[in-house]
C-alpha cells in the first residue's frame, strides 16, 4: 500500500488522516504546531519535524491548510518539501484556495515532475469524521485515477473535475450558491419577522417542503438562540466570495446574487462578526434597521 | 361530514378538489369554463353553473384562483357568492396572494360575519396529487382548527400562521427564498460553465452536498437539455417576488438578494420567458455576455 | 389676460403663486389651512374657502399638492372642483405623482371636457422663488401652448414632453438620476474617509472638475457638519424612486443602480431619517460598519 | 529652473510634457515607441534612449503610464530608472494605480532616499492641453510643496491629499462617482425611452436643472447618435471600479452602487465594448431587453 504524508492538523485535517490511517495506509504527519501530532501518533502515525521529511517518506503528499500564505511556507519555506519531490511522487492539495493560485503554484512545481492534483473538498467537520467528504479533483485524469485508493479513504465519493485548477473551481462554484442560499435564508427570515411571522413557524415550513436542505437544517438553532457559534466562519465565506468574485471579473460571468451576498458578508465581518457562522449574515439585516 | 364547495379547476384545483372527495366530503364545485369539471363530476362531485350556487350549496367555500382579479369576480361579481356568505359558514382563499389585498379582502367580507381563512399552500401539482401539500393558514386559530379536516384531505400538514393575511405573507416568505435559490442555482451553473467546468459534474456534486434538495433536482433536465417546460412559470416567480419587494416597502425590511432576483427574473418576462420555468433566469445571464 | 387659480400654498406653491400674481394676471387661491393664503392676499390675490370656488373663478386651475390623496380631495371631495371643470377651462397637475396615477385622473377628467395638463417642475424652493424652475408638461401640444403664458410666469422654461402622463414620467427620469447621484456622493464621500481622506479635501476636488454640479455644491455644509436639514426630504426621494420602480416593473426598463438606490433610501427612512435632508443616505452606510 | 524628465507619452503625457516646456523647464523625455518624442523634441525637449537616461539628466522624474507592469519596467526593468534614483531628486508617478501598488511601489524605493509623489490627475485630454488639470498628491507635505512649480505647470490647482498613496485614493473615491453617475445617466435615458420620452427631449431637461454638469454634456453626442467614440474607454472604467471595489474590500468601506456600476461596465467589455466610451454602458442596459 502506498505511503502517505499529511501535512496540516485541523479541524478537517485531524478526521482526514486518521481515515487514511483506518484504510490501512502508512501515514506520516507533519503540523506546524508539534502537539496536535500526538493523536495521530497514537492512531499508529509517524510524527516528523519538518515538511521535507514528510515528502521524503511519502509517495503521497496531503496539504490541508488554511491558505495561500501556509502552503507557500511548507513547500517554499525552510526545510519545505520542494526539494523532495520527483515524478515518481504525488503532490495533494486538499486545502480551499482560488484556481488562479493552483494554476500558479502548478507551474512552479512542474519543473520537479511531480504529479500534482488540486482536490478541495465539499462537506465539513463531520462528514470529514465519516468519511463521507466528496472531493473535487482536478488534474490528469490517470493521475487522479492513481490516488484514488487515498482519497476514497477520506471521502465517499472523488468527482474528477478537470485539469489543475478545476476542483478549486468547483469548489467556488458550489460556494457561491452557498454563500446565497445562507445570504437567502436569512433574509427570509427577517422579512417573515417585520411581517409578523415566528421564526419556529417559518423553520417548519422551510423544512417541510422542496428548500429543505441539510445546510438549512444545521442552522436552526443558531437561528433560534441568535447564537452564531460557528460551523463555518463568516470570514471564510467572505474570502470564498471574494475569490468567486475575482474569478468572475476574470471569466465574465456574471453573479449578481454572489456579489450581494459578498457585501453583506463583508458587512457582517466589519462589524466584528467575521468568527462567527456565516449564518450571522443576518445580524447585519437586522442591525441595518434597529 | 362538511359541505365542501371548491372553485377553481387548474392545475392545483383539480387534484386538490379530487382528494377532498377521496376522504368522502359532499363537494360542489364551479369552473368559469365548465368543461374543466367534467373529472370532478364524474368522481362524484356536483357541478354547478355560478360561484353563488357553490356558496348556497357548501358550508366550506374554497378558492384557488390565479389572483385577485379572478377572486373579486366570484365573490362579488354578478352571480358571485357574496350574498350567500353568512356567519354559519367558512371561506378559504387557497390563492397565492399578497397579504395586503388578504387583509383588504378581509374587510369587505367582514359585514357577512363568514369566517374567512387565507390558506396559501407550498408545493405544487406533485405534491397537490399526493395530497402532501403544506398549508399556510391565517386567520383566527378555533377557525382554521374548524376547517383541519378539509385542509389535511388536501396536504399532509397545517400550519398556523398567525391572523389573516399572514397565510400569504409565510407563501411570501418561502418564496422569497425560493427566488433567491433558483437564481443561485443559475448563477452557479453559469459561473462554472465560464470558468469550464461542465453542468454534468456540477450538478453531480451539488446532489452530494449539503445543498442538495428536491427544487434543485426537480431542475436537473432543465439545466442539462436547457429546455425550460414550465413547471413553476417565471412570470408568476416575477409577481411573487413584486409581491414581496412590495411587502418589504411596507414593513422596512431589508431584502437584497431578492431585489436582485427579482430583476433577473423580470428581465426574463421582458425577454419573453414568462411561461417557461423560472430556471430560465440562466438564460439572462448566459444572453448578457454572448 | 387670464383668470388663473392655484391649489395648494406649499413651499413650493407660495412662490409659483406670487409669480404668477408679479405677471399680472388675477389670481384666486385655496389653501386647506386658510391662514397660509394671507401672504398671498396682501400681494392682491383674491381667497377663497373652496376648490370649487377656485374653479368657478377660473379659467387656468393649477394643483401643487403632495399627493394623490390631496389631489383626489380637491377635484372629487365635498366641495370639490369637479363639478364646476368645463371645456372651456383647463386644469394643470404640478404636484409629483407617477404616469399611473396621472394617465387615471386624465380618465375621469375626460368627461368634463376640461383641458387637463400634468406639468411637474424640476427645480425647489430657490428656483420656484426666482421663477427660474424648469415645467415638465405633458398633454395635447396645442393646449401646453395655450398655457405657456401662465407656466413661463413660473419657470424659465416649459419643455414639452408628450401627451398626458409624460410630464410625470420626465419627473421620474430625472429624479433616478437624482437618487442615483445623491447615493453615488454619498458612497463616494464614505469610501473616501474609510481610505483617510478628509471630506474637506474630497469636495474641494469634486468642485474643480467635470462631476461639479449645482446639487453636490448644495449639500456641501450638509456634509461638512453632518446636519441634514431638510432642502428635499429623504422620504420624498423614496416615494419617488418608488414610482420608478414601479414604473420599470410596468415598462421593462431595468434600473439597477436605481433599485440599489431606492434600497438605501427606505433604510434611511426606517431609521427615522424620512424627514431629512435625502444626503442622509450618507447615514445608512455609515451606521452598517459602526 | 528644475531640470525634469517625463516618461510616458500618450494621450495625456504629450499635453502634459508640453506645457511643462512651455513654462521653461528644461525637459528629457522618453517613451517606448520613440517615434512619438518627435514632436517634443521639436518643441525643445531632449529625447533619450532609455528611463535610465532621463533618471541621470533629471532632478524631477514624472511616469505618466498605462499600468503597474509598464511602471515596473521602466523603473526596475533593463536599463531602468532605479539605479539614479537619489535623496536629492523626485519621482512623481501621475499615472492611475491603486493604492496599495502605490504604497509598495513607495516601500521598494525608500532604500535610493528618493522623494516619491503619487500624484493622478483629475481630468481628461483637453484639460491637459490647455493645463487645466486637477492634481491630486500624496507624499510628504514639504516634498511637494517643493516641486509645485513642476506640477502647476500641468494643472490649475494641486490638491494635497495625504501621505503616498493618497493622491491614488483620491483618484479612486473620483472615479466611484464618476462611474456612479455615468451608469445614472445611461440608466436614466434608458428608462424614459422606455417610458416613451425622447432621448433629445430628457437631455434638454438634464441640462436645465441641478444635476447639469460638464460629464453629462460631453456625452451628448455620444447618446444623440448611440456612437460611443472613445473619450474615456469603458475597459479603464471597469479597471478603476475594480480598484475601487478591492480597495473597499480592505477598508471595508459599503459601496453598492460603485460595485452595481462594476458588475455592468464589466459585462460592456466581455460583449467588446471594452474600447468605446464609458457611455457605452447604456448598451448593456439596452441588450438585455431587446
Amino acid at each position: 500500500m502506498k505511503k502517505v504524508g499529511f501535512i496540516g492538523l485541523g479541524i478537517m485535517g485531524i478526521p482526514m488522516s486518521l481515515n487514511i490511517l483506518k484504510k490501512g495506509f502508512e501515514l506520516t504527519v507533519y503540523n506546524r504546531t508539534f502537539a496536535k501530532t500526538i493523536g495521530l501518533t497514537q492512531a499508529g502515525a509517524k510524527a516528523v519535524k519538518t515538511p521535507l521529511e514528510v515528502a521524503q517518506e511519502s509517495e503521497v503528499i496531503i496539504t490541508m491548510l488554511t491558505g495561500p500564505e501556509a502552503i507557500d511556507q511548507v513547500i517554499f519555506g525552510k526545510e519545505g518539501l520542494f526539494s523532495a519531490l520527483t515524478d515518481q511522487k504525488y503532490l495533494i492539495n486538499m486545502s480551499s484556495v482560488s484556481p488562479t493560485y493552483t494554476k500558479e503554484l502548478a507551474q512552479k512545481l512542474e519543473p520537479t515532475g511531480v504529479k500534482f492534483i488540486d482536490a478541495p473538498v465539499s462537506g465539513s467537520k463531520k462528514p470529514a469524521e465519516d468519511g463521507q467528504l466528496v472531493i473535487l479533483a482536478g488534474g490528469k485524469e490517470e493521475e487522479v485515477k492513481g490516488v484514488e485508493d487515498v482519497l476514497l479513504a477520506m471521502g465517499k465519493k472523488v468527482v474528477y473535475c478537470g485539469p489543475v485548477g478545476q476542483g478549486s473551481m468547483m469548489k467556488m462554484a458550489i460556494n457561491l450558491l452557498l454563500g446565497v442560499m445562507m445570504a437567502g435564508m436569512a433574509e427570509m427570515i427577517h422579512f417573515g419577522q417585520k411581517g409578523g411571522l415566528s421564526k419556529e413557524t417559518m423553520l417548519e415550513v422551510l423544512y417541510s417542503g422542496a428548500l429543505n436542505c441539510l445546510l438549512f437544517q444545521l442552522k436552526k438553532d443558531l437561528f433560534l438562540e441568535e447564537n452564531f457559534t460557528p460551523q463555518f466562519p463568516l470570514k471564510h465565506m467572505s474570502k470564498d466570495l471574494r475569490f468567486v468574485f475575482q474569478t468572475a471579473q476574470e471569466t465574465g460571468a456574471v453573479i449578481p446574487e454572489a456579489t450581494t451576498a459578498l457585501q453583506f458578508f463583508r458587512i457582517g465581518e466589519e462589524n466584528g462578526w467575521g468568527d462567527e457562522d456565516f449564518a450571522a449574515v443576518y445580524k447585519v439585516l437586522q442591525k441595518m434597521i434597529s
